[in-house]
């Protein structure tokens, strides 16, 4: 049966079009450098959002209206993954990804649950198969259970580590199966709530012994995917563990992890941490560990995680800048890891807010590029380094020098002289490129 | 002499030029509506970030390279009203604002500070007459004097209440000799530091008593300017009285003033306040009480007011859709109370970021326009409170019905109907209008 | 049956005392000021996160034990009072709070919905007639279900109102048929999430007209409870219209409103707002506003509202200072609108936080009492304002006077002196009546 | 010439006192754990806040009233270093910190500069000869001076870096002269403002190069001091480059520098970084890096570094808590990196201020001290992890289990058992050791 029977396939119909159930400036097959935006944008759906969420708030019920919920436990995860596929291909995505409860329903055991999750992803191979959709990556939920109230890995219960493990076991063997790309690591409750009654370095510890025992595992069973972490603060617990990029190198390499992992960086998470998105992507990218993004956006007005569909210009520009440095995202890709608003709770809304998240970053990316390819950055950056590229500059940047030479040099000068930044100017050069990018596609 | 020499007049070239001393969005002799952008816009140079501050912040001294900075005092004062002019002139700008204390220097007697300000008044007036710029608004600085250390009209000090009484009564004799079309209250030290130390109420019926003879004094001396409040929250004091629009509303209802003020926002106090830019826009409009616009961009990861150059697309758009949609800004304009940051402290970059800013708003103008015109947002808005307009809508909204008859058309009810709220695919439509508003400049 | 077996009745054991399960500081029967702790303190229990709330967070499901939860639908409800009179009893609190949801389930319709609120109504009556514990406020849940999407009296659609008031209407009824003391007006969906699809105006109209008609109603049916608004910014809305105290007077004011609400003050919702809890208590107190108290705290690091247990002594001292200098809460009290972590799941928890809570106050009422007692904040108050009463100051207050007469006083002053505002040495004296204020309680 | 004629020696008078100039709190005799107070708590004065800063703000001109203001340039710099030591008798107070700039002003090239600080710490060597304060750590500003714009060490001109390097390189020799226990690393202007215009990879490089010039050069001369690095946010550049603990532990060891660096944590840069004082202590303590303590308190509703006085027990008491547990501060200490408001412009504002800090910190030591020695806190943590101690949870921390073991264990559950996490409780116990730690000195 059809799910979303009164959408037909998304097309592109460029920057004129008025249907709001097309592309206006996504087109998938056009080739920027020598591959197709579809190849280059990998663009994911996030099941959870999408297939599993039924809009509630902290201060309201879910709102959601579905085809599938019509059915429960069994047979509505069989209906969600109808549903799934249904969408993927009338939106034209590449990937999807899913944590362990997104798909399958917990059973009343583990035992029970991990055979409630054979059935749904035998099922979903089936139609892995008769489709081009590729898993990104998938997860174990640690945190919705009542059980992990304290923690997973870094709870204070040796029974619920255990679980744990067991869970992310599972999800190793599921990605195998299912040929994913990478493996996400979100903290969930790993972090702690009060100090008061927190043993921070058993946790941190237990957490550093957890990712081990993960990458043996993975490697035991010949899962080469991509292990990434999602820095996330504030959200669920007051302190969480993973806190933002620069935090999870020190971690990983306080525990010698820096070369098992890599980071999925969300947008709303670096400016819940204080940062700007770009921020959280050169900080990765420039530590060689930038492995796969979160595709939203948060309101700078609100402190939580609101996992808005990204419609920022200026952001996903500035995001498609630092991936299109990096070289591609290599086996990551860009999920919606959004939710539509709890007001938009008709399931038309689910394409009219992919499609503005699609369009959104395809614009991002090619201003980006554009920007790179006239090295409008660039050039100003390079002039404005240019003293380490000779002379005492150079010697810095070489290891040839010391403080004293340095104070030598420095009482010899004169005057030093500075020159502006240009902020401003360089803003409106980016608002420029912005606003002409689709000058031609009338 | 001239304090720009190497600046000519900053011309119109249109959405593909590469001279970064020329306007590409803001075109002065366009007519929109059968008013060019340079009527409509009524932008207006802030005296005080552009001519008078040295770009130091509270962990710096000052960066700033100005030419009239080889002289000081009343000669540094007389060189900065040649160097504004010749600036004004070639930005092509029609207002200008300032306080007190950016025009000429304090002397060591409030009699001597009159002197000083009637002498650069005396020089301004003579400059206007040669000049098409004019006055947006003047204001009376009341807090950066060590006497305002506990606030000016709501100081604990009677004699400083006094000294801010012959201040402003000062301004207004100036407002009115250089015809200015507004005068500015931001309220600077009026507010509190600790609840410790404070007399909240004596504090705020002094501050509505000074209101009051403010307003005596203007219309007896027939000085008709329009008065306007500027909300700003936590700064310079943690509790400032005029936090925000709705809080001015309170206050200025509270004390009879409700028809004598109007608002000055800014778009970096409504975000620091918890509120969008247009939040506040809209909170004046509907109360009848929007009155001049301070245009500037704030950070949203920081806790202080930056007063940024505008140059986020989306904000000058909403900004403009609120200010057509309330018929202009009357009297009002858009004074760019922004600063160019520490590092951009060449003269140049004056001229850069005005441009930025002015080209920002250009853009959200002619979006926006294009959006009202099309009724791109008021058809959905028009059809989703449409129930207001017939039976028990009508109703309500006329006066016509009570609890009970609700009650008795509730329990009638079958069944309630709500709509998505659609906010991902109109943002998504603001985007494509962004993007092809000037796919025909090329 | 009883649901709180292992937990006797809550005794006060003064400061030495090591039995968690005893008030330290809470003694009901101490006599202050002549009456006792009891009596002023007027302590509720706020029905929802105490007896109906699970626990479940954006990330998890409900953790919470009890005892009632194996009984579902009506039989849960009536378990839940016969448990909760139990609490109050054990507890020794003279008030409870509650929304109609919370103590009945809604039905299939509004009529099944009202049948159920009827038939738990009586149950409490009963109880009530042999308990002292008394109703402080009730309110209507006009936020949880789907249907309150794009807000309740501020909705989009017109039946959405129409339902809304019908809830509010039977809320009155039970409110006089339980002889609460109060009737309190939150927020929940009254607000807007994008401007984007919003008419402002006619939303805040009909808000307005609905408390005129809550107005007439209770009027209508003789029920003389003080009406209260309840600011909150942020949540659920992004746009709350009751931002805070200082935007509630101003509504109010703009329609006719306020001789009819007083303001429930929530502490957590003050600081969300950028207030401090002290701040938004003062600036009702001024303005004959402060009607009651929800007694609880936030975290200055989490950007939602968090209704931790109140333990902030410094907190409920400030608070405690304005309630006594209003003259005590009239007929308002202190509700305690907290939940307990979702990691202190074990009913125990309910009791343990409410005596940390119970207690806190207890505390800021003795320390705020001899602060007042002792004048220690006023006489330097009186001090630092003293210019306003003689004189020129004194010629301000008394509107005695106008810009020319300042002008001239100003004129004439030689030197301004301002002294200290001692905030540093005040918050030591604070801190010191805080630390000795049990000294001799071992 | 005595600058604070009118304060006398400042004298431990107890909790009842009424002399504002007495310590209530601190008493620098008493011994705990066979230490005094004095040995234990390292006080020191903080030269920037309490010498030389005039207590300008961006809003207003400096207020402070200070007797060597009546000089100016090395004339004032002499006269206040008698101030100085005149203000540490009086305090009794063990130690002091500088930058190099507030001990002698910059001259008009480096050399100049040089002199004037040779002179300056000549005579403060002299004054430290006949008295018992010590140098806790130095500093250098390399953030002030316009040159820094840019930053220092992470400039983009090579001709910054030196000159950068030359002024740590003299407050290395600088600190070896006087006895220096520490030095600091506060990053200043190391950061930056906008991505558009920066190399990150470079900046940072070139910072951890400087940092191990730094440190080369130390052992060069011999100078044995700890170095410390300075976490602080946002401040003065938008991405500062050691935002928190944690950020800077990823730096040093992705740069091999962690073992030459602790860290200098301060509660107000722990704040705006979104953690707890007692967060950042805690990290820096597990990972055997708490070096020193700047001990003041931020305002949790305003968004930048208001460096207060601390007067929250509460906070003085977890941070107590975690230098207890660390065993002490080693060679760091409680650096009063704190100002007095604008608005206590006085000279005994200074007194009054510190021994609100002092009694503070002391207060919080009192009742850390005891919370440990009862294990208030230890009892429940042990308890609470007790399941690591045997077992599966044994096998875990020894690095005796695996994937498929724990897999093994956790489907043998039945069911998993949690435990209440008690944060209420635990918070109430806090206030009672608080309220009745001094119940004795009456
Ligand atoms: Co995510
Ligand atoms: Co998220
Ligand atoms: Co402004
Ligand atoms: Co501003
Ligand atoms: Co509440
Ligand atoms: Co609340
Ligand atoms: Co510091
Ligand atoms: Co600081």
């Amino acid at each position: 049966m059809a799910y979303f029977e009164n959408v037909n396939k998304i097309k592109f119909e460029g920057a004129k079009s008025t249907n709001p159930f097309a592309f206006k400036f996504y087109n998938p097959e056009e080739v920027i450098n020598g591959k197709t935006m579809e190849e280059y944008l990998r663009y994911g759906v996030a099941y959870w959002h999408t297939f599993t969420a039924d809009l509630s708030d902290p201060f309201g019920a879910g709102t959601a209206i579905r085809n599938w919920d019509k059915f429960s436990e069994m047979d509505q995860a069989k209906a969600r993954v109808e549903g799934a596929f249904e969408f993927f291909e009338k939106l034209g995505v590449p990937y999807f990804c899913f944590h362990d409860v997104d798909i399958a329903p917990e059973g009343n055991s583990l035992a029970e649950s991990n055979k409630n999750q054979d059935i749904i992803v035998s099922m979903i191979k089936d139609y892995m198969k008769d489709s081009k959709v590729k898993l990104l990556w998938n997860t174990a939920n640690n945190f919705t259970n009542p059980r992990f109230v304290h923690g997973a890995a870094s709870s204070n219960n040796a029974d619920v580590f255990a679980y744990s493990a067991a869970k992310v076991k599972k999800q190793l063997e599921i990605g195998k199966e299912l040929g994913g790309e990478n493996y996400v690591f979100w903290g969930g409750r790993e972090g702690y709530e009060s100090l008061l009654n927190t043993d921070l370095k058993l946790e941190q510890d237990n957490l550093a012994r957890f990712f081990h025992m993960a990458k043996d595992y993975a490697k035991e069973i010949g899962f080469g995917a991509q292990f990434l972490i999602e820095p996330k603060p504030k959200e669920p617990t007051t302190h969480q563990y993973d806190f933002d990029v620069a935090t999870g190198i020190g971690f990983l390499r306080t525990y010698g992890l820096e070369d098992t992992f890599k980071f999925n960086i969300e947008a709303n998470h670096a400016t819940l941490a204080g940062h700007t998105f770009e921020h959280e992507l050169r900080t990765a990218r420039i530590n060689g560990m930038l492995g796969s993004v979160d595709a939203n956006q948060g309101d700078p007005l609100l402190g939580w995680d609101t996992d808005e569909f990204p419609t920022d210009l200026w952001s996903t520009t500035l995001a498609m800048y630092e991936i299109i440095k990096n070289g591609g995202l290599g086996t990551g890709g860009l999920n919606f890891d959004a939710k539509v608003r709890r007001g938009s709770f008709e399931q038309d809304d689910l394409f009219l807010s992919h499609i503005a998240g699609m369009d959104a970053f395809a614009v991002g990316y090619k201003v980006a590029n554009k920007l790179i390819e006239d090295k409008a950055l660039d050039s100003f950056i390079e002039e404005r380094y240019s003293s380490y590229t000779s002379g005492i500059g150079k010697d810095i940047v070489d290891g040839n020098t010391n403080f004293k030479k340095l104070e030598d040099h420095a009482l010899g000068l004169n005057e030093i002289t500075n020159k502006s930044g240009r902020v401003e100017s360089i803003k409106a050069t980016i608002n420029q490129y912005l606003l002409t990018a689709f000058a031609d596609n009338k």
